[in-house]
């Protein structure tokens, strides 16, 4: 068995049976070796960016990882972006990469690239294979890394030589310890500021996406009244009617002050304390006041999925759990605006949709709007590096096939991935986009106006993405996704309601 | 003056004029400053590798650094590929990254990033700006880095509190020293391997574009009768009738060998010793044989073009030079052929035409079929990092707004960076851009034969770009680029020449 097989098989042999790739020539060992080995999945993306994407993507949904595979620097260098969404979204991810053979690093050649460095900042554990037989147990600890809670980055680099030599063993993944649990003083502390009567937030991090962990806020929230959060930038959110109802922390600084506003004491589980995205010259970065006591019960690191159940414990409320109702929503008509597209995917959301949101400024009704779906999942931006949505799309659709899966994409932002929709074409995903056309990277207008900037033509015309106007009708069928441009409210909810009947990729262009 | 406009001034006053971005909030100052410096033009681009991948292009023709503008460690990773390319050419380039206002960095925030970190692979100066104060200077000596010979990526780090406080203050850019010469004795060295009647390749490095220093080399060839060669993965080549007549060295590690073979001596002038692309189990990464004598004349960061220039004197020839003659190209006819194709590019290419080469496998026959056209520049991928060419098209036409370019594209290579093609449309620019569409990764299926493995379906059908077929002339369309799609060599020909006549941005798909 060669390394390249004994790599494929380990992480089959760990659960990772998926990989998002882009491979080239010192990866073609590994490539070849997936003929013989069938439990692998190999999903072939155009561009390093849908592949570390879409390993996000899938990981937040199947609560597993998948594996990259990258070619050398460069390779790796086009997924950082994505990764560096990951890497906020505490999801675990191997981030696999070739490199030259050992023997040829020492030459002055074109691909001669510094990977180790390149992935670094961005690998909580990070390896390069010194021979075939070390490539086996080196994936089966990249493995047992990137399991670590919350969740991690694994960067394990294969040199072509390690890929193709002889002498590769396959490898047991090394159990993963539990996430270990907070300080159990911090419960009982949690538990008393949850039942002294000020008003509290509990904002949920990463490892609260929903399932017992989020009924166990529930039943927090319903006994003690207080309110759950999550931040702006969260990973996964189960929600629609019959989940607890969760408050996203707002994008703007003045908005989320206010919101938090109101309350004197805000618990974590997992979210780091509320800062503002950006920094501002005249705004605070901590949001939340002088006053307000932020009490930290359990770090990423932490369980806080077992620390909730304990606090219920505490709290004592047995099965009850304050839950958001079953909403109607009455169907818009007439001319396009925001709120009638969020009210339109809020009356036609399907039972268990997941919906990738990377919609920014166009989007930012759409939460309300869905509240009271049907029961569904919620995925966002975690990182603030654009270009995420259509790829976590892929990646959700291929985790979870029997979903519909809603890609809600900002123009300016789907632009720098949209080679995810050949993929999805290729592999059949149930996914439908929809594109919000405002032709402008908009928010950086508001931005201009939140520096009181007062922009002159030529600072307008570089945000602008209307000249040429930008066709994604005619983008989607050129990767080979059927697409429709909708001029009225309710042309986009026909346009919605076939994209989902259909169970096949397909895009809505809204103009805006 | 805050320290963006600081920036841009001391960018104009250093002679960088041109600034390829992809800005954000961070970067939002900048954006405004370009508002009362009309001097700098602004070109954005929908994707950060198109703005590393057309300033590299700028620089390569315009022969002075253009900047980039990115967004915080993000934007600087979907910039670093194609800075890995620009780091091969060896061209001076400007890499300006925003960050986070320094007061902010010590909050947990999602765009928290390491850009110095992932800056330090590529960058041969690197410093992050510690108040508005520092901007100006900091950036005088960023150009002054970037100048030095050969040519290098100077990357500055701007947080957004530097850009938007007051106290910028434009600076000059220190003088950059000449090149060095290398010891005199080398020249003498390589006079007397020159003349002593062996056979020998003068290998020709980033350093040795054209002008005068190719025509020294060229004086050189003709009175020693050395070959001129350049690196496969060069930087540069003017060529066409009247220039002195360039081989490139072959990619195939075989055909490499053969060609180097002929030659008892290698002087090099800015070239690395010729070594083969990718390492491989059987085959040797040397390409030059165990007796072949390999002479550094001079190194990249030397002055080549005085050393040939010296050795000219040494060997004395006056002013006569080995050139490359006119040569009608016949024009072919029929079912689309790659050796058609390449001479129907031959017989039609414009007079000073600037051609940008990453047509992969389909090219190879693209630079004999032109080797005696009318003089023009070839451009190719210096690092094998795919995705370069629709950028390096933009940066090259915006270097040189009256000459005709044309990007010959592979198909998988264009999916990386096809967001360059509505940056040519936004900007009216004269490129035509032929895609090969040969559906696949083709370089990857040849490497499977190359090392022997006998592929099976599974591992085929990864690197196939057929399920679905990429339609080139609706992405095009989608971004603003009239294209269309030939079935003969004789459409080809005339949307060739219809292309070159338009001086628009167009595109021609040629399905192989």
């Amino acid at each position: 068995m060669n390394g390249a097989e004994s790599l494929v098989r380990t992480l089959v042999a760990g659960g990772v049976d998926t990989c998002f790739m882009n491979p080239g020539t010192s990866e073609i060992h590994v490539v070849s070796a997936l003929d013989r080995i069938p439990e692998m999945r190999g999903v072939p993306c155009l561009f390093e960016g849908v592949a570390s994407g879409a390993a996000d993507g899938y990981a937040r949904m199947a609560g597993k990882p998948a594996s990259t595979l990258l070619h050398l620097g460069p390779g790796l260098s086009n997924a950082l972006a994505n990764l560096h969404n990951a890497c906020r979204a505490h999801v675990p991810l191997i981030n696999i990469v070739g490199d030259h053979a050992t023997f040829h690093c020492q030459y002055e050649t074109p691909l001669a690239s510094d990977v180790e460095g390149l992935a670094r900042p961005l690998s909580a554990w990070l390896r390069t294979s010194a021979s075939a037989a070390e490539v086996g147990p080196d994936c089966a600890e990249a493995i047992a890394n990137a399991r670590k809670a919350p969740g991690r980055i694994a960067t394990l680099i294969v040199p072509a030589n390690t890929a193709w030599a002889e002498g590769g063993a396959v490898a047991a993944s090394p159990e993963v310890p539990a996430a270990p649990l907070p300080f159990i003083g911090k419960v009982q502390q949690a538990a008393q500021l949850l039942r002294n009567g000020r008003r509290t937030a509990l904002i949920l991090g990463a490892s609260i996406p929903g399932g017992a962990p989020l009924t166990a806020a529930g039943q927090i929230a319903k006994a003690t009244g207080a309110k759950l959060l999550v931040p702006f930038a969260f990973t996964r959110l189960e929600r629609g009617a019959g989940r607890p109802s969760v408050e996203r922390i707002a994008y703007l600084t003045e908005q989320a002050i206010a919101q938090l506003a109101q309350f004197e004491q805000i618990v974590l589980v997992g979210a780091p304390p509320p800062v503002s995205f950006f920094g501002h010259p005249e705004k605070p970065s901590i949001l939340t006041a002088n006053g307000t006591e932020v009490f930290t019960l359990a770090t990423p690191e932490e369980n806080g999925a077992a620390a909730l159940r304990l606090v219920v414990e505490e709290v004592g409320v047995g099965a009850l759990q304050k839950i958001q109702l079953r909403q109607q929503v009455m169907m818009p008509s007439g001319e396009i605006t925001l709120d009638r597209i969020a009210a339109s995917v809020g009356a036609l959301l399907p039972e268990n949709a997941i919906v990738v949101d990377e919609s920014i400024t166009s989007g930012r009704g759409m939460m309300a709007a869905t509240a009271g779906a049907p029961p569904h999942d919620w995925l966002v931006n975690t990182g603030g590096s654009i270009g995420i949505g259509l790829p976590l799309a892929v990646g959700a659709a291929i985790a979870c096939p029997e979903r519909p899966v809603l890609c809600l994409e900002a123009d300016g932002s789907g632009m720098y991935t949209l080679q995810a929709l050949w993929t999805a074409a290729r592999e059949g995903l149930k996914i439908t986009t929809v594109i919000f056309a405002n032709r402008a990277y908009a928010i950086l207008k508001g931005e201009l106006a939140n520096h009181g900037i007062n922009a002159g033509p030529k600072a307008l015309e570089l945000l602008d993405l209307n000249r040429p106007e930008i066709d994604w009708v005619a983008l989607a069928n050129g990767l080979g996704v059927p697409a429709t441009r909708v001029a009225t409210t309710d042309e986009f909810a026909s346009a919605l309601r076939r994209g989902f009947e259909s169970g096949e990729p397909n895009l809505i262009e809204v103009p805006l």
